[in-house]
């Protein structure tokens, strides 16, 4: 990084912290405005919304007052329309169960032998041209009414966005009414923003100190994993040694949809500490790994869309190409689920052994099938030997009130407890526990289905008071094996085999396999 | 244009012809290369195919070996391709049926009431979850399975380019051979283009002398209406009183996709001499009107999909904008099914005027129901008095004769002869004729679907050989009024109505409407 003398104003600027909390900054504040006597009401959003589905070619007027009006409903208002959408907007089913008995006929009589270009006979042309018409109508039927207005307002300036904030409206009223057809528009919806998001349309840019403020304010804004704290931290983020590629899409420009960091470092970092503040940073032409520690989304309303894979796969490509020394490409990655699972678990051994001292001996069989030991014998000694006051209560009763608070980090004596015990049930949790056959961890999920490994857990990694919380001060490498990548994204996807490098056995037995 | 000494050398390079033959210069060679003995059968390419198709999630290096297989096929190897790929990926009929048969259970047990989000009953949820399910996979296996391959391509590196040549060689093969099942591929592969090339996904790109040579060689390459006959015809084409907009798709860098030229000039251009050839132009400051005097499309692939209509809207939408001057948007275009409507109009009734001749008086009645007098009696005058061998023959004969020839635009007494009955014919020809409700020429069709009106039509608006021979040297220019282009292109599109401008009522009737 060139340095100069920098006018001691300036430096303040430089310095000023730039969130207002900068322990949970949060995403930018809601889209949702205040209520403005001016603004129209639900019901003539609705009213556009109509016309823009029942002229034979969506009027662009319709549906540009349609996204005004929508942006400037309120809550309440929004939902009104989302709920419209899916009542009056539904999948013509009148039509398709026609459609299917047509349909059901044809390929009785004759349809059986299809599909058969190369051995088509003569004549039976006409019945398999008459299948195919067929279900392309079917396929259209079974659309419901409000696709047309969907591709429609799509195709509409600034209409993706409107779009993503639709869904962001949506999810957020599935959280609280999980309606079948709510849910058919989410599915649908999202279907369609990955395909008009298909990494095809998506433009890979280097962001940099040269790029303009309105662009890296959204970095800042967005930046979810490791809130950057002023412009020094900003500039150092994009400076020597840095980089940082964002995904753009023509529809939202000067926006990107998602973001990464890459710091250019000697080898895999174990702590964010030496990421974020270390000084000065590795000359470039001794880095030989790739770091990749943050990746944000900017549009709540992509949730579920991994943009990230393909994003990761064209960093990982441009940096092979460019930078021949650079033969790691890791992560240093938050384990966000990690103390909550925990937590959840302890609650739940702890409710368990009251039961069974209520119950007496009677029930003993029944409710100890769900007992397990979380803590090893020695593990419990320490943390036992740790504490002060032990009142009587268990290991894992003392270990839930340690990890309620965030002060154990500054007992030496606490820490040298807990390390032991935390690392191995952090490896546990990465690797062993699933939801529907995957990670429960949502980024060890996200890495493993990209086909990355998990390299190494490191103690002590994140001192922030979001990492205490979320994982204990713990963080992960991943490692992406360019020569693995596609099979150990395949074999994850099929069985949820979670592929990891041998410094996790002595933390866990290795699974059979 | 500032002006500056130019070196000798550099303008001969300057003026030397860009095609070898400026007559028809038609698009770049095709991409088919020559076989190869290094390059792979057709049969390992269906390997690469079948691996694409196969695998949990497409592999992306199957899908690469496939692409680049593909691209060194000869025509014949690629049609085994294309055969392959309907036969072997066809829809699941079966599953269909299946799925099918489950539906109509279902909407038949308890699904009539649906939709019914606000009215639907507690309880009721399992079987409108159900029925929504249903819904979502029947649509997909209402997919080809060829499906999942075009969609992996698209989101591969270079797979839209391939798509589109993929299209193409379609489109070549069902010349010849118009199956159900090819053309089934043709309409799903067509209906994914429409998706991906949303003009949500295209950018707005002036192309300027400031442009890479790799790119300005492609404008001269793809130019289909004006060929460019040298630098100083482009580089002029790009400077003051000209713009040219290219439309570019992420995946597709440095070649436009479709572009279109425009002239600013005092008043709209009635020839296209003026506009490629007088000097100097009208200061931009002066101009009244944009003149969009040629539209290419630069992918046969994408032939169909109207990306012109979204150019078009945006290039008005961008000078209306930037330049308040400007008020009127017209074309002047080529009108490239003229004379073969003309020709083979003339040919049918030189035909049943021989048959009649054969047949005597018995059949007469039969056969004029289809005789029409294409000439006016004092156009048959002037034709006969214009012509110095008239040999017996009738009128329209003759007519035929002179324009089989591009020779008459040199005779003054033939061109001036010819001037009356060819204009009424043409405002007959744009205005009446039609092919499934819509205009038979296929630049109208074009301009009137995007809401243009038929403004005027100009005699020897074009004297190349080209202009005489496809329209007999007439051009015509449509407006675009920004107050009625939604109106027009709802009214053409429903009902098949032309607008026309007061100006064509000289030679025809306006019509009831």
């Amino acid at each position: 990084m060139t340095r100069y003398q920098t006018p001691k104003s300036l430096a303040v600027l430089l310095r000023a912290r730039m969130h207002p909390d900068l322990v949970a900054p949060g995403p930018p504040p809601s889209p949702v405005p205040a209520p403005d006597p001016a603004t129209p009401s639900a019901a003539s959003v609705r009213h556009w919304l109509q016309a823009s589905v029942s002229a034979a070619s969506p009027a662009s007027a319709a549906l540009d007052r349609f996204s005004n009006g929508y942006r400037s409903l309120d809550r309440g208002g929004r939902r009104e329309i989302l709920r419209s959408l899916v009542a009056d907007y539904d999948v013509p089913r009148a039509r398709v169960r026609d459609l299917m008995r047509q349909y059901m006929s044809v390929a009785a009589a004759g349809g059986e032998e299809l599909p058969g270009v190369a051995g088509e006979e003569e004549g039976s042309g006409g019945s398999a041209s008459a299948l195919y018409r067929m279900e392309r109508g079917l396929r259209e039927a079974l659309r419901p009414k409000y696709a047309v207005f969907l591709e429609a307002m799509n195709a509409q300036p600034g209409g993706l966005k409107l779009l993503a904030i639709i869904r962001a409206d949506l999810l957020g009223l599935l959280g609280e009414d999980n309606s079948p057809a709510l849910r058919a528009l989410d599915g649908y919806l999202k279907e369609k923003l990955v395909t008009w998001l298909s990494p095809a349309a998506l433009t890979l840019h280097q962001i940099t100190w040269d790029d303009p403020a309105s662009l890296l304010e959204k970095i800042v804004a967005y930046e979810a994993v490791h809130p950057i704290r002023n412009l020094i931290d900003l500039k150092r983020r994009l400076g020597v040694g840095r980089r940082c590629f964002g995904y753009f899409h023509p529809a939202i420009p000067g926006e990107p949809l998602i973001f990464i960091e890459v710091a250019l470092l000697k080898d895999t970092a174990t702590s964010i500490q030496e990421v974020l503040w270390d000084d000065p940073p590795t000359p470039e032409c001794e880095a030989r790994c790739a770091l990749f520690y943050s990746i944000s989304s900017t549009q709540p309303g992509l949730s579920g869309i991994n943009l990230g894979k393909f994003l990761l796969k064209r960093v990982i490509d441009m940096l092979t190409r460019d930078m021949s020394s650079v033969q790691i490409f890791a992560t240093l990655s938050p384990i966000p689920g990690f103390m909550q699972w925990l937590l959840s678990k302890l609650a739940y051994q702890i409710k368990l052994a009251e039961v069974e001292l209520q119950d007496g001996n009677l029930s003993e069989g029944a409710s100890s099938t769900f007992r397990e030991s979380i803590l090893l014998p020695e593990e419990e000694r320490m943390i036992h030997d740790a504490v002060e006051q032990v009142d009587g209560k268990s290991e894992i009763e003392l270990l839930q009130d340690i990890l309620k608070s965030s002060q154990w980090v500054k007992s030496d004596k606490l820490s040298a407890a807990l390390k032991s015990p935390l690392l191995r049930l952090c490896a546990r949790y990465l690797t062993r526990e699933k939801k529907r056959g995957k990670a429960l961890d949502s980024v060890a999920n996200f890495h493993l289905q990209n086909g990355a490994m998990i390299e190494r857990i490191n103690w002590m990694a994140d001192q922030s008071e979001k990492g205490i919380q979320q994982s204990g001060g713990i963080m992960v490498n991943y490692v992406y094996r360019l020569e693995n990548i596609e099979e150990y994204a395949l074999s994850y996807l099929g069985t949820g085999l979670v592929h990891t490098s041998p410094s996790l056995f002595q933390y866990i037995e290795p699974m059979d396999t």
